[in-house]
């Protein structure tokens, strides 16, 4: 199954793993409601990166270093969102260098890029945190905002904030592999997904080298209905599971006399 | 730092953890974007559930059993969503069944509930496996579908769609045992994080029992700004680092001429 191919082993030829780690307390707790995994599930997917795992953890550095650990050793590239800010909860820079079990400072070329736009009379300590770089990663340029974000091995952080976030990965993704695109079809079902679940595991049979997914939803009328989406890297595969997708739908149509 | 009492491990006295593991390729892929996390999120904390860790892996049963069987012995309880449909790719219950180490079946009481609004003629394959049920968990009835979720040990199966979602989590919460609430109190920085930072750390360790978080933001008006969330679980507490916030803010704000 495509399934397979984002499982988060040791990536297969072809295909190109991500995982992304969200750190914040305040998305824990419901205060703020996450903006950027969708974003960026979106974003990866486009370029023909496999988002392979997302995790959501507090601004505790154990935690932190884990989540890094445990994700930057299964998947191709770990991007992580929040937490290097000039405030003290900022930490995420400081968990990753000990995730490396490198050293962390300040930056000459960090603290350069923020000079540009602020006063040296206003970098005080909270704000030279944000040029604080574990040794050995290179920086992200941002047009939003000048406090960089920075990679090292196989991790790349980022800011919280989704433009700058966004602009971080804009920065970001061209330097980055990537693999043959997961393409996809949505077909609705325009019907239960009960009455499609034994055609439809039929056809995921057929296609094993095609994923198949039902998606249901409750329609605007009140109605129970699905999408069914077929996934690929094959665009021969893709058409072929599709048409026999779209073949079935209209059977269970007109078996309904509703065509 | 109230940091501390989400961390996860053994829950300590009084704190009651969760973590939430949501199920399905189509949010990994973007396709759908997840609508659960933050309501969950909101839910747990308003009731004295701290939530401190998500997970979103893929339709996968390797990595559905891996993540449940990290996180139910970590936390006080986990709660699934996705995966519990008619359809081949709905392999959360069949999951869990694995991770626990048990039989699944179809259960005679679930297979009663699907009665009630399934004609016995239509209760085909595909929607049996709606009433599969790991052996020893008990049913989570929900008045918006009557395919059930499950408990199993500390394991709470959910549904996906959002509405069927929330009306399982009403039906399991009052089941549930809760901690000491986390309350919070939120402060408008009304400055650049960079201009507070320093008096904030001070603040934060004036307050080791306090979580203090700084929350950057752009205002509408293009101006960075922040907004200072101050958590503990007693109110004296909460109270006195909340004083001692706005009293720095206030000063911060004389000190650029705005008062």
């Amino acid at each position: 199954m495509a399934d397979e191919m984002t499982k988060g082993e040791a990536p297969q030829p072809g295909v190109v793993t991500a995982a992304l780690l969200v750190i914040g307390d305040e998305i824990l707790s419901g205060r703020t409601k996450d903006r950027n995994i969708g974003y960026i599930a979106d974003y990866l997917t486009a370029i023909g990166i496999d988002l392979a795992e997302v995790r959501i953890v507090p601004d505790i550095e154990a935690e932190i270093v884990g989540a890094v650990n445990a994700l930057r050793a299964r998947y191709t590239y770990v991007f992580t969102t929040g937490g290097i800010g000039p405030t003290h909860d900022d930490i995420t820079a400081d968990s990753i260098a000990k995730a490396f079990g490198v050293g962390i400072d300040v930056n000459p070329q960090a603290r350069a890029m923020l000079l540009e736009r602020i006063p040296e009379a206003d970098l005080n300590e909270a704000r030279l945190r944000m040029a604080r770089i574990p040794d050995g990663a290179t920086l992200v340029v941002n047009k939003v905002s000048k406090a960089p974000g920075f990679r090292i091995g196989n991790v790349i952080v980022m800011a919280g904030v989704p433009t700058i976030m966004q602009a971080m990965l804009d920065e970001v993704a061209p330097q980055l592999a990537t693999g043959a695109r997961m393409l996809s079809e949505t077909v609705p079902a325009n019907a239960k997904e009960g009455d499609i679940g034994g055609p439809l595991a039929a056809i995921a049979a057929a296609f094993p080298d095609v994923s198949i997914g039902s998606y249901p939803f409750i329609a605007d009328d009140g109605r129970p209905n699905a999408n069914l989406v077929v996934r690929a890297r094959d665009p021969e595969r893709l058409a072929a599971a599709t048409a026999a997708v779209r073949a079935m739908v209209a059977e269970e149509a007109r078996r309904q006399g509703r065509s």
